[in-house]
């Protein structure tokens, strides 16, 4: 996938010590990027450039010399090291002037909050001949320029602020001048259950067929994400390829596919619960609350969960759930025996529609060679029938939980879901 | 503090479409950053570049012009859009040849797994000529050169490969050339339970009299870092000058500093309970199974960690940890009551040498005038004495999730060690 010859190259300026010592990692570049992206715009080149006035002005003439747009965070601040001004003037030839118009916004700020006016924040209403200040209502800097019909911009080093004055100043200031952009749209799809590599496989086929459309493989453990682009010179169109494909993908994966977008698998179990009316309870072992934890991330959860017992000890496995400590000390802790017997435990104490128990060995001590670290049973017993499997988990103990926990929550969607569920147990 | 005029001022080349596009955030130039500052060294430009070839070549061009070092991360690998090896010959106007020592290296990988050598492959042997395989072991790309005595470092974009050999190669082969470089050390302490403007406050005096030592304030909700630097022109000096400021620190903040370095709350916590022989068992109703979780984040937490209640309902309360009805009806689940009562049926119910019970109202909804969301009640049963006590959180759910779980692991640590925490109640 490419579009070169269709989009419009900007220049990026980010400037800021702390971005070059390491001490902040460059987020506000990445999101930049990624949204001036789904607009139909890139960024060529992005430097990153401390305090030194003598620096800024060198990025800054650079990149107006070979970008069509240039956009620049930080150094806009009250105090010592916040050089951004006095080094656009000195690189545009442009005189320092008082703003009218910031002057207002911070003297009324000031006023409303009874701070007094230091030569610091008076600093920041001192802005290059020709600049626009673009928040009109809150003290928060941030202008714009247009020497020679070359949009420029500058911005606020702070995330929220520069994300919000992106959203609604840049992104319509750069489509009003460059109209005849092309459009991006893409949507990503949460998988669980799959390798990266079998999804690129089952998906191959669609990848020729949509070959216009940009198809992203994207880890992020203990699930896969799917990420569809597609570019056309109308949003139209743009809309309907990818809706189109999509459904084709979907239709691929089937329930692999949990989510998609911002979706997270804790909250679509939980919709699924809500909206089905059932309850739940958990008897975790080896993933020590986690499963409970992600569960009660959902806001309103309380209406569908009922309790987890985190049964860590064999002791607690015995008093909480039940388990008969001969039954422990027949197949041990870790095994299908104690799963089934923790989750019918479970449901003798609490009375959920679904009950769902876990225990493994998360390591790093404690591995033999029948069961190893990773080794994790599951058990799922709910009105429609009873599923008991062994799974067994790579990586560190905190990957093996985070592993654990997902695919009981996996299992909770489908039981919901999918009539077969219980067939496969 | 400053060291413009003792350090030396590299420069940082980043390759790769995904950095522009924000699909990958750039953590490479951060880890670099951070590591060269520690050394000693520091960066003064960064360009991130796409994967054009003519945009390599001017960045490498301009980057040599004006750094006595440089380092450059990403395109050195086998497909189309790795083009770096290319660009380093053509800024430097050296041809490129197959080097005997990577085609070797490569060659026998191959071999060993029984991989058929293609074009791709093969052009990761060709390098500028005078370049220098950095790994001569393994098939990790990375070549050092030194045109007019001038250190050019080109590294892989893969973050491990990247960081390995910037400690195992970089680092030494910089501090060898460079040797009158200074010294940087440093330390992070972790602080809970103090805002970010009272550790200020209270560290005021001791930055004032340590002058030449860096003080940094990093919020990192629920918990915050202080970092203390200290540069030197030798090794031992900037080590007695860390020692005696951290123990100054550490004197001023007492029992508000938990951990240094890596340290994380639960692991400390662990540590505690574990060289203490204790054992714990938590009551678990708004952080539902948060601080199981964190605990048994631990490695070896099985041997203190007996099980946590997670007890969401009102009839979990009941017939968990035996509270009874009238008290839930009386006072509301979310009450200083109920907390007893939750840590005294836990008590009863497990035989821990400590009982931690929590509830509270996470939000959104739920809210009264007399508990608004954020109100999370706390109680602690050992064998020393009983504490209960009310806390209002800020912030959504998953915040006062987290604010309350910290502050229950922190009242763990204290209860072990702090002579007086029964008293505070």
């Amino acid at each position: 996938m490419t579009n070169e010859r269709t989009s419009i190259l900007g220049e990026l300026i980010t400037i800021g010590d702390e971005l070059l010592s390491g001490r902040t990692v460059n987020n506000n570049a990445a999101h930049m990027g990624h949204h001036l992206r789904l607009a139909g715009f890139q960024i060529r080149w992005t430097t990153v450039v401390g305090d030194r006035e003598e620096d800024i002005v060198a990025a800054l003439q650079r990149a107006m010399e070979r970008a069509p747009f240039v956009l620049v965070t930080g150094g806009l601040g009250p105090t010592e090291d916040d050089r951004t001004n006095a080094a656009v003037a000195s690189a545009l030839g442009t005189p320092l002037r008082r703003d009218p118009e910031s002057w207002e916004v911070i003297n009324s700020h000031l006023k409303k909050h009874n701070i007094p006016m230091t030569r610091g924040i008076a600093k920041m209403a001192e802005l290059p001949e020709g600049a626009r200040r673009i928040d009109l209502t809150r003290p928060r800097a941030g202008y714009y320029m247009n020497p020679a019909d070359k949009p420029l911009f500058f911005l606020p080093g702070v995330p929220e602020e520069m994300a919000d004055m992106l959203k609604t100043f840049v992104l319509p200031t750069l489509k009003k001048r460059f109209p005849e952009q092309i459009t991006i749209r893409s949507q990503v799809l949460r998988v669980f259950g799959l390798r990266e590599s079998e999804i690129a496989e089952r998906l191959a086929e669609l990848e020729e067929k949509y070959s216009t459309v940009g198809f992203g493989y994207f880890p992020h453990f203990p699930e896969n994400r799917v990420s569809l682009t597609v570019q056309s010179t109308t949003a139209t169109s743009a809309d309907a390829i990818l809706e189109e494909v999509v459904e084709a993908v979907v239709q691929e994966l089937g329930l692999y596919v949990y989510g998609r977008g911002d979706d997270r698998l804790e909250m679509v179990v939980g919709r699924s619960l809500m909206d089905n009316g059932r309850t739940l309870a958990l008897a975790e072992s080896c993933t020590g609350g986690l499963i409970a934890h992600l569960i009660t991330n959902a806001p309103g959860s309380s209406a569908y969960f009922d309790r987890s017992l985190v049964a860590y000890s064999d002791a607690a496995k015995t008093s909480q759930l039940l388990v008969s400590p001969d039954l422990i000390a027949q197949h041990g802790a870790v095994s299908a025996q104690v799963a089934e017997a923790m989750v019918r435990g479970l449901k003798r104490e609490s009375k959920p529609n679904i009950a769902l128990a876990v225990t493994g060995l998360a390591g790093p001590t404690g591995g033999t060679p029948q069961k190893p670290v990773g080794t994790v049973f599951l058990a799922l017993l709910s009105d429609k029938g009873l599923r008991t499997e062994r799974f067994q988990f790579g990586g560190e103990r905190e990957k093996i939980k985070l592993a654990a926990a997902y695919t009981a929550l996996d299992w909770l969607r489908r039981a919901i879901i999918d009539e077969s569920f219980f067939d496969a147990g």
